[in-house]
């Protein structure tokens, strides 16, 4: 099937036209413009019989004499489904519709849509498109693509979900002098989407990087699966628009998709190892490095330059970053003490003052790469009387090729365009301002740091499994979907998190028999499957001494009945007060995209305002489990013991996540569960309080059918 | 003086070179080609009687026939001395010295420039540099730099503390067509330094926007002065490099100068209207916005493409802003539904589809514009078949000029350079990524409100000037000059901040008597000046029935004692549990270049954790103290009820900040103050502990002579 889009022998054009403002003229002008080695067919009734750009036209696909491999349609939305018939009969199995007006306009074009769909199934056709620019194979002189700018032949291939930011972005590329490999322009993904297009080229041996814009997954775990493995064997840079709530809305207008929370985009590309860009500035610094440069080690950067003030902002966007600007070894100092003017600054950056020779840049670069402690240099030049850029550039193409990435920010325009010229001729990207290549090293350095990361294990572990649904299933004949307070706490307690000893007093004698139970002082708290946020209706009320249970009882009843009805309360849940320690909220949530997903974070009263949370998609391995909690800003450091205070019980809240993470995989139908505050201690914690959501569907509802 | 570096009739260059690789050769080079006007000295003992590039050359200074303006010395450092007496004595003013080897290099080269200063001081004459680029004045055709390139007349000075980086910005502003009024590479800073150039460069009627590049400021308060005054007449964006540690460390062994803390470089440039850019890549987006276009009245952005992508890229850019996705009034909507094909969508971003033409751009930016709920319009465009880019840039063209700025986004390279050449002669500035385009109509939108706000008012308080100044007297007696606890709270209740009722025990008895006055339970501390935290060596004790107060004493003093020894413990300070409220922190601190800073944050135990705090420049506004409390992220909230709780007493904490800034006016010896954890309740607070630093000089140390 690939091969017939990206290698065919022969590309029909359906919809070809005469007129050169028309897309069916395009299309065909830009395969013969590409020097297409196959066959061309222009297939139109209306030039049934002449030729259009010397090839000859057909009435119908079914009319041409020889085999097709690729039909590319450019006609009205109407007409297409025919065509679609008439590819099954002739045997072509790959497809391009360019044409527009389907599930992006709306319920008619989306139902236009499955009947298309229906018919390739029918045929084993397989469709890109509707609605997209086309495809492009550089190494094969194919562009099946309205796409202004024919881009050089080069190694990254680039998948856009939008079609004229493609175009925008392919005039950029051949700008920067980045070549590409293929070309594919998503569309409305109605049959091949991302899933497929990463499936196809990360086996591509002429692809060496790859770059995609998205402003949806349709199908998150298969995404995941696929990118991971296509990250394993080159970098997958993702530029992932609708970051806010007005972009997320932007984007699922523009393209008719459900669009999911970007915070679960981020982890779940984070967790699969595609590096995602905020820009195309950003996406295109790492294009450039990755295509040429090998990778960094680590993250230590080395920053060699002519103009303190180059280094200094250099420095700065560093400290900004995962990068450390590196200390240079005693041994590279020496060496450079003695082959470089007194007044050179050794410490990092290495500034070789305005008067810089390409020979100072040479001595500098070569010592400097063999330092053992540096995993990258990035060479930094502005443009001086005593230093004559081309010169430095040839300098740098000789001494680059070692294991260690160069990368190069020669300031300026005009003074340092040749050079620049050279430098990227020669395998050696360089930035316009020292930020983008900062930011190109540190894509490298967390690349090189997914890649070398051992495969995680999701550990199994054991759950009530019969408990939990005897919970589920009684609350939903109570006709509740939502579960709270002492059901809840059975629920986690049923997968192995520890709660507080908790009873539920459904009158008053049974709180008193309770209180005989429990040490004072005591909680009591209300329980209600109405009430959501128990302290601001007065539902809890803690320090309770023995003698106190009764009027407290009566006073709480009476109190939030008033408010949500005396009926909808179940009764009194008492717990003995708990030690202090740190306040945790461990949980999960269910995304539409990427499924279940599990939190951690600072959990208390005010989890609201610190939203010190970290976040990933379930299923946990336990690096995953202990990068939720370093990533977190504060409740890490208070777990680790601030203020001389002694580290709570770390492991335990590690154990906790992985837990719950695996209820998930027993429970596909619980899509919420909040443990918080989940209480942490020197050894050990419990939950003091959780929330439960479910659905009534037994399934789970993402991933591919 | 200004006039004769800028528009001097002559202009001498020491040290000229028929040597065309030397700088003494380029100097004068540069000023033949600029076509200056006014007579040329070539200044060199071995072209005496000789002439360079056509103007006769002299031996030295004093024999020029004529008047000398300017004088731009190239020669060795150790030669420079002499100079200066000889422009004295020829009645020479203005120098500029690109010689290098000063400061820069280190003390001996500091100790030179030192010798410099006395002899210019005598002879009143005024020096930019040294190790500088030198000077331009485009206006005037005078090019007297070493700058490669000759950048065109236009309209934004720049000063540059880095030459090399100058050279670098000047030759990327030529790129984009940016052109300018003055330079001034400002070198070692030796006499003129940015304060003296913003005083010239606020009134220069050829200048419209600043752009600086800084490493450090030398006159902190002067600069925030001088820059007030100028923000209100111009924008002036800087460039201010050395943002982390270790950047401000090569920030500070490039110059050679002390570069203070780079959170007081953020604010104080806030706090005087200057716009800070983190990239000349952002500086220059918003200089070319600036430049040519309207300032934004509000921050409501509406956005118009022919490209979905673009649109949410932008969309996701505003959202991360402080500038609104501005949504269209229903009067607009309706214009545009009339007007406009079905499938447009009318939300913002304005989506006119992949066929947009010209006339669709035309009217849509018409209504767009009229709409009183849009201050500004970003136009994004993706090369397509249907919109020809030039076509749409005329349109543009025709519709600026309102009062509401227009940048535009028309991406791509080859396919949009014509139209991105009209937009930008036509005064619409053009962005390749939406990013800086939404940046530079941010630093628009901050400016323009910031020219707007009500000049600030400080208020003053009366202070107890006697109390502070004996427990201050009393501390330095003792030798100390920190003072914790019992007198630190005593000093700040004399500026009118309620403190709790504190005592201090000096033995048993003491400790019995205090505790009658009190109503228990109580608090005990430790009181010793060498101790910072009194709870990490178990010297708080909480809860504290009156029973108790002997034997906690007795415990207390043992234990302390043990560790820091029992000659050091004042007593142990007694005070009353105070009830529940929100534990804030107000201090002041000490910056190297800006003087006394007020802090506000959260405060408590976890200060380090969460650094939650904001910071001001003193003395301050209420406006800027209500800024201060609005700009955290979390006791904010917390202060103004989260989680259905009542507010607290914000218009306390208000005015206890202005308390604490007033102190440094009457005690400027004092460098440090903290008062941590002030609870504030519903109504009213106090403060429960403090610490403070003072110096022996009773001069505040900042500022200028």
């Amino acid at each position: 099937m690939w091969e017939h889009f990206f290698e065919p022998r022969s590309v029909a054009v359906v919809g070809a036209s005469r007129n050169e403002k028309k897309l069916g003229y395009l299309v065909v002008e830009k395969l013969v413009e590409a020097h297409f080695e196959g066959e061309i067919y222009p297939i139109n009734p209306k030039l049934a019989g002449k030729t259009l750009l010397g090839r000859k036209a057909y009435a119908r696909l079914t009319e041409v004499p020889g085999k097709i491999d690729l039909v590319v349609v450019v006609i009205p939305r109407d007409f297409v489904l025919p065509i679609i018939e008439d590819c099954g009969s002739k045997g072509a199995r790959s497809v391009v519709i360019i044409s527009a007006g389907f599930k992006e306009v709306g319920e008619e074009g989306a139902h236009l849509e499955d009947k298309i769909l229906k018919v390739a199934r029918k045929w084993g056709i397989s469709i890109i498109g509707p609605n997209c620019l086309g495809i492009i194979n550089a190494h094969w002189n194919l562009n099946a693509s309205f796409a202004p700018s024919a881009p050089s032949r080069g190694n990254i291939a680039f998948f856009s979900q939008s079609g004229a930011l493609g175009t925008a972005i392919l005039d950029r590329l051949r700008k920067e002098g980045v070549g590409i490999s293929k070309f594919i322009s998503l569309g409305n993904k109605m049959d091949i989407d991302e899933v497929d297009v990463l499936e196809m080229l990360k086996d591509d041996d002429e692809t060496r990087v790859i770059l995609g814009y998205l402003e949806s997954v349709g199908r998150g775990r298969d995404f995941m699966q696929i990118a991971k493995v296509t990250a394993q064997a080159k970098p997958l840079i993702i530029i992932k628009s609708g970051r806010g709530e007005k972009g997320k809305k932007a984007a699922s207008s523009h393209t008719g998709s459900l669009a999911g929370q970007d915070e679960a985009y981020e982890v779940a590309f984070r967790q699969s190892g595609v590096l995602r860009a905020r820009s195309f500035g950003e996406a295109l610094g790492m294009i450039k490095a990755f295509s040429c440069q090998p990778l960094m080690q680590g993250n230590r950067v080395a920053l060699l330059t002519n103009a303190g003030g180059s280094g200094i902002l250099a420095t700065d966007a560093c400290e900004e970053s995962s990068l450390k600007v590196a200390s240079l070894g005693d041994e590279t100092k020496k060496k450079l003490q003695e082959k470089l003017p007194a007044h050179v600054s050794l410490s990092n950056p290495v500034d070789i003052l305005g008067d810089a020779t390409a020979d100072r840049y040479q001595l500098a670069t070569r010592e400097i790469l063999a330092d053992q402690g540096v995993n990258g240099l990035l060479v930094l030049l502005a443009p001086q009387a005593a230093t004559d850029p081309l010169t430095v550039a040839e300098v740098l193409a000789r001494e680059a090729g070692t294991a260690k990435p160069i990368l190069a920010c020669f300031m300026g325009y005009d003074k340092v365009k040749d050079a620049v010229d050279l430098l990227q001729s020669s395998g050696i990207p360089n930035y316009e301002d020292p930020e983008y290549a900062v930011t190109a090293l540190e894509g490298m350095y967390r690349y090189g740091e997914w890649k070398k990361r051992p495969p995680g294990v999701v550990k199994e572990f054991g759950v009530d499994d019969g408990a939990v649904q005897k919970i589920l299933d009684t609350s939903k004949e109570r006709g509740y979907l939502e579960i709270g307070g002492f059901d809840a706490l059975k629920v986690i307690e049923a997968c192995g998190i520890p709660v507080v000893k908790s009873y539920l007093a459904r009158d008053e004698e049974d709180a008193v028999r309770i209180g005989e139970l429990l040490e004072a002082p005591l909680v009591m708290k209300v329980e209600s499957p109405q009430i959501l946020h128990k302290s601001e209706v007065g539902g809890v009320k803690v320090g309770i001494n023995k003698e106190e249970i009764t009027s407290c009882f009566r006073d709480m009843l009476q109190r939030v009945g008033k408010i949500v009805g005396k009926d909808s309360i179940r009764g009194i849940l008492i717990q003995p007060m708990v030690g202090d320690g740190k306040e945790v909220l461990i949980g999960i949530s269910h995304d539409d995209v990427f499924g279940h997903m599990v939190r951690f974070g600072l959990g208390g009263k005010y989890v609201e305002v610190y939203k010190d949370t970290s976040v990933r998609v379930a299923p946990l391995t336990s690096e995953e489990a202990k990068e939720m909690i370093d990533e977190t800003k504060y409740i890490s450091k208070l777990l680790r013991g601030a203020r001389g205070e002694a580290a709570s019980d770390i492991a335990l809240v590690e154990e906790l996540l992985l837990r719950l993470s695996h209820l998930t995989t027993h429970f596909p139908q619980i899509k919420e569960v909040e443990a918080n505050p989940l209480v942490v201690w020197k050894e050990g914690g419990v939950a003091i309080d959780a929330r439960l959501r479910f659905q009534q569907a037994e399934r789970s509802s993402y991933g591919s059918p």
